[in-house]
C-alpha cells in the first residue's frame, strides 16, 4: 500500500482525526440546566471547596494534552506547529484507541523555552498529564525538566522516555534469549532518544554503554551537549576512542537511533558472538535486516512494522499514561518507567522467546492492561500518587 | 427538579462531560500506518508547503478553544481555574450539541493579562476560533482587544458579545411589537456585559442609552473604568443625573444585568407607557416577573428558562462560531454580530410576535442554521474571510 497517497486521501475525508462528543443529550431545558446553568454551579462550588473534586466532577483525570512546538516532527525536522498537527492528532488517536484516554492535540506557536514552560504550566487545571512530543533537542530537555519541577501532574517527553522504555524491553528479552552477561552496548546517536536510552539502560543495570555520535565515541574532553555532559561519566568506562566501527569491535549490542545505512556488514562481523542489533532509523534502518542477518546478527529489531521485532513506542505511552492517571500520579518517575519496561518484556514467555519474537506487537491487547497496572503499582509504591493532604 | 443535587449526581457519573473519540478504527498495522507513521508525513508536508491545507487535513477548522482564567465564573466570582472546569466543559457541550463544533475546555492557571495574551496567542495553530469565557472585567477587555490584534482567527468574549447580541435581538422584537421609536434605554449594570450591550445598541442605532451602575447614572466627571470611559460620550446625551430611579422616569426600556430585586414596582410605574423590562440577573431577576407585570410592564424578558422570553446567549455563540468557521473568517466583526442579531430576531414572525414571545427558545432547531448563514455571509461581505494570499 502507498501509505503517503492513502494518508492524504483519508486525512482529507476526515478533516481532523478526532471528534469531541458529549456524554449526554441536550434535548430539553432540564438537560441544559443540569449540564450547564444553573445546575453546573454545584460541582463548581464543590471543587472550589475541595480541589481534589476536580477529578470527580470533570474529565481532568482522564485527559492528556499532546503538546509540540513543531520543531522536530517525525523525521521531518522543524516543519512548524501547523504542519505538526496531523502527527499530534495521530498520537491522540493512539491514546484513545489503545489506552481509552481522551487526548487533545496542542501545537504551540513558539519555540522559546521560557514561553513553552510558561504556557504548558498554565494548562495544568484542565489536564491529568502532559505528553511532550517532537520537540527538538536540547530544548526538550530543559522544557521537560523545568515543567517536572513546577507541575503537579505527570510530564513525559515520549520521544525520550517512551522510546527508551520500549528499547529496554526489547533489550531485556534479547539478553534473556542470548544469555549475555555484562554486555557492552553501543548506542549510536546521542540526541534526545539516544541519551534517554543510555540513561535507562544504566539505571536498570543492563550493561556497559558506549555512546557514539557523528564525532565518534563520546569522551569527556569533547564538545558535548548538556544532555551528553550529564551522562558522560557513566559511559565508556574503559576509555575507548575512535569511530562507530571502533566502538563495535567486540560489542554485544548495537542500538542505532541515527541514520540510514551507516552500519556495514563488516562492523556487524566485528561484534562479539551472537550480536544483538536494533537498527531503528526510520523508515530506512542503519543496516538492512537481511544484511545484518547475513553478517551474523542473532537478534534484529527495527522501527518497521513489516519486519519482526518492531520497536515502537506505541507499546509504552498509552499504558504508562493510563497507569499514571489511574493512580493519580503526580509524576512519571524512574520506578514507573522500569515497571513499564518489565511489563512489556514479560509479555513474551520463555517458551515463545526467539530471535524473531523478542517483543510483542504494538496492537497486542495485553499490553495496555499489563503496563498500566505495573505503572500504577510502581507509582503507589514509590509514593508519587496524589494524597491531597499536601494540596 | 433540584438542579444542584441532580447536577452533582450526574457530574459524578460522567466524570467529565466530553469525550475525545477517533473518526477511524485502529485495528491493523495499515490503520496505524495511515493515521500515524509513516503515512501521516504526507499531510504534514502538504501543510508545510501550503499553510492553508491545515484546514483540509486537520480538525483546526471545526475546533474552538473555550478558555477561562476562572476569575468570573457564572455568578460565583473568582473561584479559580479548576472550579471553572465544569462550566467550560458545559460550554463545550453546547458548542457540540447545538453547533456541531468540536470544543476543548482550557482553564488557565494565571490571571495575569500579559500571560493570558501570550498563552492564548500561542494556541492558534490548533484552533479555528477562541471563545473567551468568564474572565473578570476589566481584564477581559484588554485580553480580548490585544488578542484580536495579534491573532488571525476569531476571538470572541461570549460574556460580552454573546449577551449583547441576544439582548439586541430581544430588544429589536420588543420595539417592533410596541412600535416605539427613538426609545430611551436604561442599561443598569456597567460591567463587561452592560458595556457590550450598550455598545451594540448604539452601533445598531436602536435608541438612546443611559448607563447606570452602583454610583448611579454614569457621567464623564465620575471615576469610570476604561470600558465605561470609552462609551461615556455616546450615552446619556440629555445629561441626566441621579439614581436608577431617576434614570427610569419616562424611559422606554430597562435592561438589567445587575443584581436581584433592585427594581421596585414604583420604578416600573414611572416609565413611559408600555415599558419593556429585561431583568436578567440570574437566577433572581432585578424585579420578579409577576411584580413587573402588575406594575404595567408590557414586555418582560429574563434569563430564566421557566419564564417566557428567556434571553440566553446559548442563542448566539454556537451559530456565530459555526458561521465564522464555515466562512474561515479571521475575526468576528460588528457586521457579523449585527447579522446574528437580525437572524435571531427574524425567527419570530409578525403574526407570532406577542409580549410572551419576542424571542425563540434556546433549543429551537432553526437558530443555528439561520445565525450561521447570516454570519458567514456578513463575514464574506465585509471581507474578513481568509484569502490565503496574505498568509
Amino acid at each position: 500500500m502507498d501509505y503517503a497517497k492513502e494518508a492524504l486521501k483519508k486525512h482529507k475525508e476526515w478533516k481532523g482525526k478526532l471528534e469531541v462528543v458529549n456524554k449526554m443529550d441536550i434535548a430539553s431545558h432540564d438537560d441544559l440546566s443540569i449540564a450547564y446553568t444553573p445546575g453546573v454551579a454545584a460541582p463548581c462550588l464543590a471543587i472550589k471547596d475541595d480541589p481534589k473534586q476536580v477529578y470527580t466532577y470533570t474529565g481532568k483525570g482522564n485527559t492528556v494534552a499532546v503538546i509540540s512546538d513543531g520543531s522536530a516532527v517525525l523525521g521531518l525536522g522543524n516543519i512548524g506547529p501547523e504542519a505538526g498537527m496531523p502527527v499530534m492528532e495521530g498520537k491522540c488517536v493512539l491514546f484513545k484507541a489503545l489506552g481509552g484516554i481522551d487526548a487533545v492535540p496542542l501545537c504551540l506557536n513558539t519555540q522559546n523555552v521560557d514561553e513553552l514552560v510558561q504556557i504548558i504550566a498554565a494548562l495544568e487545571p484542565s489536564f491529568g498529564g502532559i505528553n511532550l512530543e517532537d520537540i527538538a533537542a536540547p530544548r526538550c530537555f530543559e522544557v521537560e525538566e523545568r515543567l517536572k519541577k513546577i507541575m503537579n501532574i505527570p510530564v513525559f517527553h515520549d520521544d525520550q522516555h517512551g522510546t527508551a522504555i520500549v528499547v529496554c524491553s526489547a533489550l531485556l528479552n534479547a539478553l534473556r534469549l542470548t544469555k549475555k552477561k555484562d554486555p557492552v552496548i553501543v548506542v549510536n546517536g546521542a540526541g534526545s532518544a539516544g541519551i534517554a536510552i543510555a540513561t535507562l539502560i544504566l539505571d536498570m543495570g543492563l550493561g556497559n554503554v558506549i555512546l557514539v555520535d557523528r564525532q565518534g565515541i563520546l569522551r569527556p574532553d569533547m564538545d558535548l551537549t548538556s544532555g551528553q555532559r550529564k551522562l558522560i561519566d557513566r559511559v565508556n568506562l574503559t576509555g575507548r576512542q575512535g569511530t562507530l566501527a571502533d566502538a563495535l569491535k567486540g560489542a554485544d549490542v548495537l542500538i542505532g537511533v541515527s541514520a540510514p545505512h551507516i552500519v556495514s556488514q563488516d562492523m556487524i562481523r566485528s561484534m562479539a558472538p551472537d550480536p544483538i542489533v536494533f537498527a531503528m532509523a526510520n523508515p530506512v534502518p542503519e543496516i538492512e535486516r537481511a544484511d545484518a542477518l547475513e553478517a551474523g546478527a542473532k537478534v534484529i529489531g527495527t522501527g518497521r512494522s513489516d519486519y519482526p521485532n518492531q520497536i515502537n513506542n506505541v507499546l509504552a505511552f498509552p499504558g504508562i499514561f493510563k497507569g499514571a492517571l489511574d493512580a493519580q500520579a503526580t509524576e512519571i518517575n524512574d520506578a514507573m518507567k522500569i515497571a513499564a519496561v518489565k511489563a512489556i518484556a514479560g509479555l513474551v514467555g520463555d517458551e515463545e522467546l526467539s530471535p524473531e519474537y523478542i517483543i510483542v506487537s504494538a496492537l497486542d491487547e495485553r499490553v495496555v492492561p499489563a503496563v498500566s497496572e505495573a505503572v500504577a503499582q510502581a507509582a503507589r509504591e514509590s509514593h508519587v500518587v496524589r494524597t491531597w493532604k499536601e494540596v
